[in-house]
C-alpha cells in the first residue's frame, strides 16, 4: 500500500482555510482517495489542551519562545499519534496548519531565532515535509476584517493582533513559497469561491493522478 | 539591591527535595533572607497545566521529545513569570527540580539528544544558571519505594517507570554533578534527617554569608 499524501493548508488569519479544508476533504473523496482532515494546534485530546494553553487571552504573559514550544509540543503529539499513522494507513492527510505556521507567526512575526524552528522541526518531524502546501494568501487587514466578523470579542490572542503583526506574517509565508516552489501553490484567497476550488482541485489533481498511476 | 539567589534542589523520585524545601525555606529566614519556594514542572497557572499533561498517564502516548518541549515550554513561562521577577525583587528562589532534572530524566533516561536541550536552555534561560543546586542522592530502588509509599495507586507517568529508568536518571544526575564541582552539593539522601540538613545548611552557608559582606 502506498504511503498517503501530507498536504497542509497555511494562511494568516480570515484566509478562508476552513472553507478550503472542507472543500479539498471532499473533492478527494470523490476522487476516491481516503482523506483526514486535522489542524494545528490540536488535533489529539492533549495537543487540543495545549491549543487552548498558546491561545487562550489570560493574565498571564506568554512568550514569543514558549509560544514556540507549546506549538511544536502540541505538533509532535499530532504527528506521532495521529499524521504518520494516518499516513502509513495510506490514508491523506489535509492538515490546517504546520511548521511553516510556526516559521510566518512565531518566525517572521514575533521575531524567534529561524535556528531555534529548523532544530525543532528536526527534533519533531525529522522525516515528515508535506507533499504541497496551499497557502491562501490576502492582505492582512482583509484578512483580519473577515476573521473579526466571526470570532466578535472571542478573539484568541493571535486573532486579537495587529494588521502590522499580520503583515508579518503574510510577508514570512509568502518568502517560504518562493523559496520552496514546487511545495508551496499560492492560492489568491479574495478571488470568488469557485475560482479559489478551482485552484486547489488543480494543484491537488497532479499528486491524485501520480498516485494513481503509481 | 542585590539580585536574590537562585537554588535548585534535584534528585530521583522519593529523595526527599519537598522535606528539603520546607527546611531551606525556613532556614534562609531564619537568616533574615526573603525567599520564596517553587517547583517544576510548574509553578505558574499555565505552567501548572502543562505539568498536567506530562505527568498524568492516560491513553495518547507522549514521546520523549513532547515531553522535553512540554518541560521547557513550562520551565519558560516559569522563568520569566516568576524566577526572574523574584530575583529581581531580591528574593532567593528555592526551585525544585529545574533543568538538570530534564537533562536527568528526558537526556539520560530517555535517550533525548543532549544538543537539543543544550538549544532549549540557550532560548529559555539565556542568562539563568542555578547558583547553587543540591542533589539529593539514593539508590533508585531505595527512592522508588519511598515514593510509591507516598502517592500508591495514584503514581503519575514518572513515579511509575522502572528502576532502571530511575538509576540511568541517577547517573545522569552524578555525571553532571562531577562536571560542575562548584555549582554542585551532592547529599546523601539516605542519611538521618538532622545530618541532611546539616549538609544543606554548610552548603547554602557560603552563599548567605558572601551576600551579608556584599
Amino acid at each position: 500500500m502506498n504511503r498517503g499524501r501530507f498536504i497542509t493548508l497555511e494562511g494568516i488569519e480570515g484566509a478562508g482555510k476552513t472553507t478550503a479544508a472542507t472543500f479539498v476533504l471532499r473533492w478527494l473523496r470523490e476522487q476516491g482517495v481516503a482523506a483526514l482532515a486535522t489542524r494545528e494546534p490540536g488535533g489529539t485530546p492533549l495537543a487540543e489542551r495545549i491549543r487552548q494553553i498558546a491561545l487562550e487571552r489570560g493574565g498571564e504573559a506568554v512568550s514569543p519562545v514558549t509560544e514556540t514550544l507549546l506549538m511544536f509540543a502540541a505538533r509532535a503529539l499530532h504527528v506521532q499519534n495521529v499524521i504518520l499513522p494516518a499516513l502509513a494507513r495510506g490514508e491523506w492527510v489535509i492538515c490546517d496548519r504546520f511548521t511553516d505556521a510556526t516559521r510566518a507567526y512565531q518566525g517572521s512575526g514575533r521575531g524567534v531565532d529561524p535556528r531555534l524552528l529548523d532544530t525543532l522541526a528536526t527534533a519533531v518531524h525529522p522525516e515528515l515535509e508535506p507533499d504541497c502546501t496551499l497557502l491562501f494568501d490576502l492582505p492582512a487587514a482583509a484578512g483580519l476584517a473577515r476573521a473579526r466578523g466571526r470570532s466578535g470579542s472571542n478573539a484568541d490572542r493571535f486573532e486579537a493582533e495587529t494588521v502590522s503583526f499580520f503583515e508579518k506574517a503574510r510577508a514570512g509565508y509568502l518568502a517560504l513559497a518562493k523559496a520552496e516552489p514546487n511545495r508551496f501553490r499560492v492560492v489568491d484567497a479574495l478571488a470568488p469561491l469557485a475560482e479559489v476550488e478551482r485552484a486547489v482541485s488543480a494543484a491537488l489533481s497532479g499528486l491524485v493522478h501520480k498516485e494513481t498511476v503509481a
